[in-house]
């Protein structure tokens, strides 16, 4: 039984004669790769994100819900002799933050951003990118103007936020902006004139340039971006991009999704110190909840039950 | 032209009535996943390794050859206005260690493999992986054992090497071998029995015993594996799962594959003081080759040539 | 005051002379390296884990609490015109996730483990780990068996884990643990005997022999580890490793320690569903509780109230 | 000899009572930690680089030479009776590329760069970074314009690079450049007067802003990006930085640095076919030449004569 059915030299023949790929008996049926109908209908739709140059364009995806389950089974082999359905598994996973099978997941997107919001962006390692070269390439004279109702004062509780919609001089700002912009791009078409190198040239032009990128990253460290791209401290310009990716998460992995909006977007962590004061707060009421009423599973009800004591 | 199509209080209200979803219109045509028919037809077959037990199968992928060009040419964008051919622009991109565009393929593995094996796989950190749990699961009575013909005296020269067959006393060491997993196995089972937990129970069983696991991977990070692990220092059993994996990878991207056998695993590099031997050596007989007879090229000769001055 | 103090040839030119190295004046004072004398004064120490044979130590480190502050502080720039004391802001950090700043202080270890514990350990992908090789060296014959008074069932409602200890057959279990494991090393030592090489003669070795290591990681990917590592569902015998860090991390960090305990360790996140739980739970004594009596500072206060309506 | 030192509950309680660091006995030395009295001696100072903006400074750094080397002592064990000298093994380490014992060594810089270089920066992911915040702060007025005399035309092979001294037109073109950076730092202190919010006032600032940040990077990961960005094909201004990054590695770890030098920066890689033409090329000398008038190491000099057949 533990006979080796092939030595070394034997597999390198069979490599040689093209063994292994036309071994294929009559019987065998290849798998079909998971897809999903629902981003297959929506793969390379354009969604306009900002103005009508901003956007964010599903290219490729790997894996479903199924692909998290199945990473996620082979871990648990035999164990799991009462397995759970799909979804309470995967709701498992996503709050317990056993989220090594969400990778098995890879989403690729094609977007096109203003270079303040790229600069955010990038900041997010665990991912790829490749992007447009002003080194290689000219400059589109294509830049981002928030609209007049959108320029908004300095938030005074949030130092690294905007706060009301700016009052007077909203038009006079934008226009000024928008001619900022203008006068950049001219410069710039003026050096390319005499020659200069585009590497050379491009670094007057303002952070608001629109820049282009294909971005490729799996589940589990997406949802760690939309966590925070999408949360409401994010700068508002990224958050539109993240919104719709939301979108088409959804329609991807619904299954991921709602488990993420529930334990991660709409969750909110209690620091030690804060659970104790939870505890003194319902210490009155906790008798006349029970499971059945309080809209939880029971493994969660019991769980919470046990945190408050 | 710079208006925004849509402000945030739109954007909100648009995608809680599903717009974004609904927008497609009649003259939308999706994009098609791209596919390798090679890869598809062997999706979920399982390539037998070392022994009837230990075996690799690819279960999905992402992507082909085009995503690499695909992803390439926004780099370049319009600057590349004499666009070369697909696999020459591959072939560069490799020969140049631009690799984060070979990032854009995905490829997911099962793999049945010994422990030991398995603690030398773990090592690339580039990758994802879900293994099954010796906590979880009760582990099978299944593990590796060199063939007689294949058990080899230390190697003198390569301290962490093989060398040549152990020319007497291999079917004895094969048989202890064996003996000795079978005893490790019983004891196993026995402490199972006495229902010692698993976690505690398994520490018993040797690094020969079969683990499996999904392991998924990028194509740039992929080669560099393949670079280390198909190579005659590798460890002769993890070069067997390595070997299988090229069969595969030259199915799914030809291309790509193509240009790591001659840029990665046909290469060699010289050092500078090698460089300097290298022009002595060749001084002689430099004038007499040209680019044509090369078997280059025109821009590897070229380069090739400057290198040797 | 935009005019060039060096252009690219004189840069050249200065390097060529050692010049940026001997630019020194004479009123430069160089930093010094930010140092704990707490961790300085156990640097090398062997803390005992496990029993005679595992071990770990700090051997390196780089940074402190006030990295972690300063590396804040460059993001915060002159926005931060009240600055908060370091632990606050600390605090603020870890409370918030925003842990790049964590990365900024570096420890390493040198460990030595039961190879079923390193197999734990390696999964944590973000750190740099140098390990003993059993094809360049031959293993000791050291392993781990745990105490007759540690050998427990397993857990009924815990698939994962261990229950109550055996109450019948600890002993017989432990030593015959012990006899297969002693086996196994003296197959070993034979097989090294027959001149078998070292990486064939290993596989037959159980999981429970010691390796070692030197192990390198980042204070945020650190406390990611420990979450895990040092929670109760974590496998025993790592625990005890994690405990032993746990220790050491409060003498180098005390303040990002604190942190962590508070907001990670001791935290409990409640999901969507669970916090409008929550609500019904707390109404009705939310309005007697103030903050001054709640032993929260004025801002968590304040976001716990806004959480909890 | 396997008896444990201590139990769980011992553990626990020895914590509880600091027995852990005041166990430390008399005869305790701790390790002092590895240091580098070169970099010591300039640590924290200012290397200008472009004008008199930009700068770069070590701030903090863990290991030398002798992390890498104590590294890979522990992967050999036992196995290296002929232990090489500590130089060598490192030159070994390097040649082949076995570089996580690399990875023990880190530094920390503390860097001021225009943006549009900080983008190129970024690009490196294994690494750690603090970036100042114009969400948080105001952008200061500082930017970077090359010099009149470096000012070039777009190269004509090189499709990402820049060419000869631009040789009429440059003074204009640095004006223009000037001005139009003035202007834009202009129109952003008026939007703050208007109370626009940081955040969207700084978008029209140009690429050549100054930013500045805190970056970690291991020894093995900064090699990286020093092969590429201190490569004559890189942006000459990300240049200028990696070159004085050199000149610093090279006080740090002059070892390492020494074989970063020979075995890749001066190295070059041959394909399989070029490799074939060399061979070509060289054989009528190749008897003539001897390892000892090669200069080569014994090692090198045989892998070098097996490459060339």
């Amino acid at each position: 039984m533990l006979q080796s059915k092939y030595n070394h030299a034997m597999v390198v023949s069979l490599i040689a004669n093209g063994f292994f790929m036309s071994e294929i008996d009559d019987t065998f049926t290849p798998l079909v790769r998971a897809s999903s109908s629902a981003l297959d209908s929506i793969l390379g739709k354009k969604f306009p994100v900002l103005d009508d140059i901003g956007f964010l364009r599903c290219v490729d995806y790997m894996g479903t819900d199924d692909s998290i389950v199945q990473a996620a089974r082979v871990s648990y082999g035999d164990g799991t002799k009462t397995p759970s359905d799909d979804e309470t598994l995967i709701r498992y996973l996503v709050r317990h933050q056993h989220t090594t099978p969400l990778e098995m997941c890879v989403i690729k997107f094609h977007v096109k951003l203003p270079i303040f919001v790229a600069r955010q962006w990038v900041r997010h390692r665990m991912s790829s990118m490749n992007e447009y070269s002003a080194r290689y390439s000219v400059m589109k004279e294509e830049f981002y103007i928030p609209e007049v109702s959108e320029i908004c004062v300095q938030s005074v509780d949030n130092k690294q936020g905007r706060g009301d919609v700016l009052e007077s001089g909203a038009a006079i700002c934008h226009g000024a902006m928008r001619d900022c912009s203008v006068n950049a791009f001219a410069l710039y078409e003026d050096l390319l004139t005499y020659d200069v190198s585009r590497e050379q040239a491009r670094i007057i032009l303002p952070l608001n340039t629109y820049t282009e990128f294909y971005w490729k990253i799996d589940l589990h460290n997406l949802f760690h971006f939309l966590k925070l791209r999408a949360d409401s401290h994010a700068q508002y310009e990224i958050r539109m991009y993240a919104e719709v990716m939301l979108e088409i998460i959804k329609d991807w992995v619904p299954m991921a999704y709602g488990a993420f909006k529930d334990y991660v977007q709409d969750a909110e962590t209690f620091s030690g110190p804060a659970l104790a004061l939870l505890k003194r707060l319902i210490h009155s009421e906790i008798d006349i909840i029970t499971q059945e009423k309080s809209g939880l599973g029971k493994r969660e009800y019991s769980d919470l039950m046990k945190v408050l004591g």
